[in-house]
């Protein structure tokens, strides 16, 4: 049995490769702007052949989140599939080195560890195309009462419900949550990808998850509601936790008939978007795993998506502190 | 024999890990701040467990330059070793996205493609641990007619004499050179590269160089100078031309009586002075084969650095333009 930690991430296992495009660039690939598409391998060269210079930078969302927990001192481990190559050992590393406990050995013979071309135009925007390689190969196997152990919080993906035996996995690796007592929580990932898998998702909301990470967009198409308010409304009416993001509009909590409404935290300077959403699910977590009530862990969330802003990259700087 | 480009560079080819560490783990290291040392596989290995998550991005010196040279819209040409892993398939990449012409394929079999840990300390300070690598592979057979073919020049590094064929490799390229009427360039690199190979520079300065690029420390320590002010007019009685940096206080070109002064081109604020001698370097090259004066290859050669160190990393942003 694995040791007992904060939180638990299953995800999908992806290394960034940042460029800089012009907005032709997207019209050529037909790529509609700020959209997240998954890509075979043929495309995934294709795409890297048509790029500039890029920088390499562990990724995935919910990776990034984990990391976020770990830098601001949580204990954390990681269940996600990388291929024993050099850029599943910059994964790995990276992780390793803020204390994740990773515990999946790396794949041999497969497919090369997955990678998301983060296309940037000049209005800051991210365009991501990714090819998810050995996260494909996440088993019902690799999910056990060993590998998941007895974390407070189990942190799902959305997009783990885009790989083959995905649902499989997760609903294999709820139910083992579920006798522990530990709390299920789910990041959307995003608004399409709530579209692909709405059914699973409303069935592992209902039965599982204890907690549910989403911005507007996400919810929103989630719970068929035309409104962020009337999605507030109908998030009410779960035995859940609802931790809406809202970007500059700040954060809503709902947990029954609790609300906690939380500003987003002043910014000297926008630097780069990217990873507000997993840094404010990091700080949450952190706060809400180490006791605190949900206004501050709301609080905590607003801080570090503030700061991941205003800075380069997805993740929180090393010896980043509140 | 390959098209004729403006730059070929022949030099070590290699991919920057990035990260942040405090004061005490240079001292735990044992490593001077600011230093460039070689390492083995075993101590690469030891260095990158202790170290935090990391950023990769192609670099090395010469390489550095070539890559500015070609985002100038320069042609250029690239002879550089790396393995046929994925940190070589990132190098290659981000050298052809930007059209220069890579002249030698990956090795398979041999060590992997080099990396530099870039250590990063809290005041902005860069100290450096190389690994070699696939680099040391680089021999006597790689420099032919073909691969050199008949650049206006070359550009070499001091780092090539650092390793096993390197010298010999070197003469075997100046040679061709000078059949050619191809201009020598050799960029110092460090001062302690300059002390390790001496004889071996004033050998090709005497010989083969046409022009020598170099910072105040590597040109006082090449020169036997004991100030910058003695250096150049030790310079001046070579029939070469020296391209002299020096930092905040601009630059010095001299060709024998000729002595240019450029001033450092402003900046709003500091980010990174990672890069600044590689893109004055590209800056000069691009203006000087394209058959501008001094004056100007100085100016050109100024405002790269200028804008290099406006931003993060060693490789001036794609589709930068002066």
């Amino acid at each position: 049995m694995a040791a007992s930690v904060q939180v638990l991430g299953i995800s999908n296992a992806i290394v960034d490769v940042l460029s800089h495009v012009d907005e032709g660039f997207l019209g050529r690939l037909g790529a509609a702007k700020s959209s997240m598409v998954l890509i075979d391998e043929a495309r995934a060269r294709e795409i890297y052949s048509m790029i500039g210079p890029a920088t390499e930078m562990s990724g995935g969302s919910v990776a990034n989140s984990i990391a976020g927990v770990a830098n601001l001192g949580g204990s954390t481990a990681y269940i996600g599939c990388v291929a024993d190559d050099q850029l599943g050992g910059i994964f790995n590393h990276d992780m390793k080195s803020l204390g994740v406990d990773i515990r999946l050995p790396p794949r041999s013979g497969g497919a090369p560890t997955a990678c998301c071309y983060v296309l940037i135009t000049p209005d800051g925007e991210r365009t991501m195309q990714t090819y998810l390689g050995a996260c494909t190969e996440l088993g019902v196997a690799d999910i056990t009462e060993r590998t998941v152990g007895t974390p407070k919080v189990i942190l799902l993906e959305g997009y783990l419900w885009d790989i083959p035996q995905g649902p499989a996995a997760l609903r294999k690796a709820m139910e083992i949550a579920q006798r522990s007592g530990t709390i299920v929580a789910i990041s959307l990932s995003d608004a399409e990808c709530v579209s692909r898998h709405k059914a699973e998702f409303l069935d592992a909301l209902a039965q599982h998850a204890g907690m549910i990470f989403a911005n507007e967009h996400e919810i929103m198409r989630l719970l068929d509601a035309k409104t962020f308010d009337d999605a507030t409304k109908a998030a009410a009416r779960h035995d859940l936790i609802f931790v809406l993001t809202r970007s500059e509009k700040g954060s809503v909590i709902v947990k029954g008939n609790e609300t906690v409404v939380q500003a987003a935290v002043p910014i000297r300077k926008l630097v780069d978007a990217t990873g507000a959403g997993d840094s404010y699910t990091a700080g949450f977590l952190y706060a809400w795993t180490s006791g605190r009530p949900l206004r501050e862990c709301a609080e905590l969330g607003s801080r570090c998506a503030a700061s991941v802003i205003q800075q380069v990259g997805a993740r929180l700087e090393k010896d980043f502190r509140v």
